[in-house]
């Protein structure tokens, strides 16, 4: 079974490393899809997003990191995937994934979704509070890897320059 | 009794069409009500919108397409219309569509709204989604009536060139 | 037009007298569907509960009381009405209602249910809580009209003898 | 992987057996757990629950029917099951679930809860609606497979005389 | 201000006792009101769980355990106390607690309720699950106070006999 | 007991004032802090915010009205405070409050959140609702006092001008 982890990861977080961990376990190969997003205005790059997960899942031996653009449902297609695996943590997270299971299984029959609860520990956590936080200065340190935590203070300073 | 069914429909989906074949056999006449909604960039124009709007519900007699603009309840009151007609997917939505209704309700008090809620073959779908699969090519015709389709296509065409 | 309000009334409250008021504005004839409900042992027996509601409701010239058991599509048909309608007052309810409505409308596609959503001063009302407070010979006169209020505490007072 | 389905099944509807055919694709092997329950009184004794699911899952090879009491997670170790496999309809559902996950998850680590939405159709249904529905006569084919409608039948019939 | 926290308590939970600890450096008093219930059948009686709770609480010098039944208003109005605290988990929680809040500020506008929401640690736990778990041999160690794991063993050992 | 309300107040409502008037009560001092927030373009300046509470909470001893921006949970170190008190409206709300509450919980352990469930009659209340009616000239004297009105009008004049 090769299972597909979706998301901005921008960055990633302690909350999507648990997920990675436990779907890795579950799926015989883990891709995860980093979506490229034009809409959004990220704080890091594709490239820079696929690198940090790279470096937070190297041990980790059935994943592997995979940029992508468009559908969702073509991208597993692609990646001869059959299962879309996705983290729920509270109820708008339900609902709006819920909509987009629905929408994907009516764009394509074959690939399934299946939701992990997020850990209590990390049921509050979100990329966007991890950058809020540090945009004050805040200790991210519970949320984020190290090396991602160092990433985002560079970046943040960066753009205080 | 006179009903509004008021949106942005940009563009009608099928979800929105079940609506109004639901609501036009309720009311007596029905009005579709086109927010012309300044703040939000739409992909079709109000006279585009509402004009698609007139072509997939040509069939039925006592439905009437008007385009709006300002406080829903000035609108109602100037149709007079006292009945407003909202379809009901999830939980978000129904959250937002109560506000609305108090809201409406403190304005103008012989504003009744009623809900109904969407089919079940419909709950999941959204003008958003729609425009979003149609911008990755993918197939929308299980989402939107034919005429429209078309009109999403020429549109995304049109913007990529 | 032809609608019913089914439930149980056990009792009436100021909830459910808004919503009939609200109705009986919209549909040309209102059928307020009295629930026998074998399965809960309701305070009030089916008889007491159509009485009181006949009482209430007397000065609705288009509103009538009838008692039913049974699938509320069968009533529905029996009464040759088309339109169910129900109140909305949170979450819980709405999940419950929307649940119910699909299942009506697979069992009969011509029934249809509109929802209204409760008056903000009664959101927080169900005759469970108001039995709660009589039953500890808390204040109703807010909850209930005049009359019922008087008939739950006669009911109360023989129950404790 | 080897999975559990847990549930009590009093019977088994479509939406059960749609959660089953899609994770024993998922799955090398599922196991139906069919929860005795001593608190609530089913309508079909566990060994006509469990015979009943027999039947209607004949046909999937890898999938297996087992009857269980006590903690789930002691069942999925007995089991040396490492997957528990959950439907989600609702809200409601869906905040029950999680605490059941997260409950199951601090008595053993080492099982692990996954999700799959109901398919839109089934959405709405549930056991206790099936036999509300039928207990009224109305029609349940819609809801569960033929060979259940008829028990659904014979057992109301006989409750009746 | 002299503050309220009602409840059954039965038994008290790690989840109670972080709103007890926390809600007792808010106030200058903390009652724990522990209602009598006639209604549902506890597993302890309302001695043996006002004694639960003054061993476990027997270090917050301002916190005392008072059993009661009847209004909460009433009660509040009785032990002089203007604040009636509540913990929040989940969704369904917060819809009955909200409606609860309203009620009894209907009923006596001069007590104000206020929500702690639970730890995430927490978030899952209620004393039913406890006692479930405990009833199949589970280990409940995580969830409640060594004394009171005690007796809940002893009770369900005396039920078993 | 000294607590902190914060928020954007742009601009300040009933249901603000509400809350306001019910935590002075609480607290033994209450600080009004007025986020700046440098990503949203507000209606109203920091000053005229801060301008605006003042006046409309002059009658409040114990309340004082303090501009800041960074992270909450450092503005309440640095004004001595403990507790940081939220209102509470719905659904919505009570996740994204649960998560903020959490957030800040982890970032300061001393910092303690409270909620109070808004009063029904603003329940449907806010300011994007008041700042929308009022642009299309809608009557918003039940939704903000005399003082705001009048500002809320002379602005949107302006900026019409």
């Amino acid at each position: 079974m090769r299972a597909i982890y979706p998301g901005s990861f921008d960055p990633v977080t302690f909350g999507h490393l648990d997920i990675i961990c436990r779907s890795s376990k579950i799926a015989d190969e883990l891709i995860i899809g980093v979506l490229k997003n034009n809409a959004k205005s990220p704080l890091f790059s594709l490239e820079e997003r696929v690198k940090m997960l790279e470096e937070v899942t190297k041990d980790y031996h059935n994943v592997k990191v995979v940029p992508f653009e468009g559908l969702l449902v073509d991208f597993a297609k692609n990646m001869k995937a059959d299962i879309v695996v996705r983290g729920l943590r509270a109820i708008t997270d339900f609902e709006y994934e819920l909509q987009m299971a629905q929408t994907n299984h009516k764009l394509e029959e074959n690939v399934e979704t299946i939701f992990l609860s997020t850990r209590l520990e990390y049921s509050y956590l979100s990329s966007t509070i991890v950058k809020e936080v540090a945009s004050f200065n805040g200790d991210i340190s519970q949320f984020v890897p190290k090396v991602v935590e160092q990433r985002i203070r560079e970046k943040i300073q960066k753009r205080r320059v």
